[in-house]
């Protein structure tokens, strides 16, 4: 393990009085001492990942936590989002309890959105709280999920909806990791890359649209300063408002439509990313349609989204009444309120607002993205 | 129902900055329309009650709340400690998710310290938190567990091993409902208000020596001062440490004890209150082996809570290694650290500590209460 010289090429800082925290971005952080400096101190560190990325990466986590903790543990939970329930979740409690782990147990979360959102929760909720660090391996995690302390498992009636606002101690964001990445789930990670331009930020939707080709490649420097700028925005906006009572809501930018994209078609059918990516294509045309934004900034957001590898047409989601389906599902989106739909639209390029809308117009969109 | 003239006989305030909230105390509280006016604004009210407490007073209060809420819910829960689990909490997340409940729908807890802590973690964790109001019905939930935001279902493992510290909008304390309360439960209440003497406030101490008949009578008057009294002390620990980082643990005087004869039995054998009551029993004889108070007055508590109906000599729980059994189950109690168990112990009295004790003293403690 390398020692002697840092790895880590930007540390963005989340803002949130007592429970602010660090991001670190760089490469091969995860086999450099230095980035574990600052961990909290416990007896016992427990790691928690999935089939699929514990063979890559567990062995060389836990032996650098060695360093640290008298006692690291490691549990596997199945991978894929339709494992995001309460009897997985159930398995990182039996493994606290069975290893009679205390309140100072430090949990890390080695995998993607889904072990991250668990884990945290299962941190959240173990003997009321214990710390726990992520060390997000998606591109996707390490853009959006393991940022902003959300946290959450799925209920068969919809997405995300039991879990807790509760604040990593950090985030290790590493480069290599993404080495081994698909390319269906980078693609995956890019929506949420993508949906900070323009929410936010139309220099870096002018960014992103030249370095397109280079992020998809994966080439460090672009990966890092996608990851970098993708994490200062989201500080930004989470540092304001940590709980989601107003500002942070623009983050759900495409989540609308792609919450009941996946929840419709079944967790797991289409990736998280995917769904945000096509899901951002009908919110457009819904900003269109509402009069915030012209029809060639449709065109420029869906191109882009269509280059980042992403799914841009809706699936129909039922044969009989296809819209209705799809505004039955977004109801009950966490958002809404009174059973009126929340939508964040784009409010004029690189900037957004959340606001209700006609179920005549939503349909049309619907209507126009299904064919 | 009356509406002229309040029936709040006393407010006890818990200061915790934003999430500060009233406890109401009186007479017919729940009959009276002045009781409900600062309740949360919403659409929708969620009732929590069990099959025990709901046919008494379910209808009395969703009347009440439907001045307030265009739409009262009420889920009924199976009754018991044994019940207070993951596929019960489940019943309210499904009620909640099948009537399209959102982010600003009220939960009430109505019902005891199980139907309260459930309530309070499903309020919690629904989309990641919604408010809830305290109705406790037992005297135990009244002076103890519906005030200072904790919330947890049991573990297999471990009892309140998965939950929350998330405060309620207000608490109301109905002395009527007291009147429905079994004897053994009334009886259990009263360990938790004895509870408050030994560590904080020996003239409470007196006061309860002195009208303990009274209160087995269900006296409203001393009802009220007890219950008042018992949210003073609760309120001004909570209000110093709301997430149990220091003093707060206090507050759990022969609860370690008490969680182990629970957890040893299987839950609901025993109540809580009457494993706290024995386990102050022998958290007194600890104290007294650790020099810290005299055998005098481990003999006046021991009469006292035997006066008020509770069990003063411990279970065995194990026939082979019984004083094992009962330290192995403390290892796992939330105080424990890297596997050391934390006593709270009575430092002369009206002053509570937390510290560690040889197991050899707890054997013999464990030896002389079982015996």
């Amino acid at each position: 393990m390398q020692a002697n010289s840092s790895p880590i090429t930007a540390r963005v800082q989340i803002e949130l009085a007592e429970r602010s925290y660090p991001i670190l971005i760089g490469t091969s952080l995860l086999a450099n001492a230095l980035t574990y400096q600052h961990l909290p101190q416990a007896a016992t560190a427990l790691v928690v990942s999935n089939t699929t990325v514990a063979p890559l990466y567990a062995a060389q986590l836990t032996e650098a936590l060695q360093a640290h903790y008298a006692k690291v543990l490691l549990v596997t939970l199945p991978d894929g989002e339709v494992h995001k329930d309460w009897p997985t979740l159930q398995l990182i409690f039996d493994a606290l309890l069975e290893n009679g782990c205390d309140r100072k147990t430090v949990l890390f979360a080695l995998g993607g959105g889904v072990v991250g959102d668990m884990t945290g929760f299962a941190a959240a909720s173990y003997m009321r709280g214990v710390p726990f660090v992520q060390v997000p391996t998606t591109l996707l995690a390490q853009v959006d999920s393991s940022v902003g302390g959300k946290t959450a498992i799925n209920h068969p009636l919809g997405k995300n909806m039991i879990g807790a606002f509760y604040q990593p101690q950090q985030v290790i964001c590493d480069l290599e990791v993404l080495k081994t990445l698909p390319d269906r789930e980078l693609s995956a990670g890019l929506a949420e890359v993508i949906k900070y331009g323009p929410i936010a930020d139309m220099a870096f939707l002018d960014w992103i649209e030249t370095n397109l080709d280079a992020l998809l490649a994966k080439e460090p420097a672009a990966l890092a300063h996608a990851i970098q700028r993708s994490c200062e925005i989201k500080a930004w906006v989470v540092g304001q408002d940590e709980r989601e009572s107003g500002l942070r809501a623009i983050l759900n930018f495409g989540h609308t439509f792609g919450h009941a994209i996946e929840s419709g078609l079944g967790y797991g059918e289409w990736l998280h990313g995917e769904g945000v990516g096509c899901g951002m294509v009908m919110a457009a045309h819904l900003s269109q349609r509402l009069g915030r934004i012209d029809m060639a900034f449709v065109q420029r957001l869906t191109t882009l989204i269509q280059r980042a590898g992403l799914p841009v047409k809706a699936p129909v989601l039922s044969s009989t009444d296809n819209a209705g389906r799809y505004l039955d599902l977004m109801r009950i989106d966490k958002k809404s309120e009174a059973g009126e739909i929340r939508f964040v639209v784009i409010d004029g390029p690189g900037k957004a607002a959340v606001c209700a809308a006609p179920d005549a117009v939503v349909r049309e969109v619907i209507d126009l993205c299904c064919a």
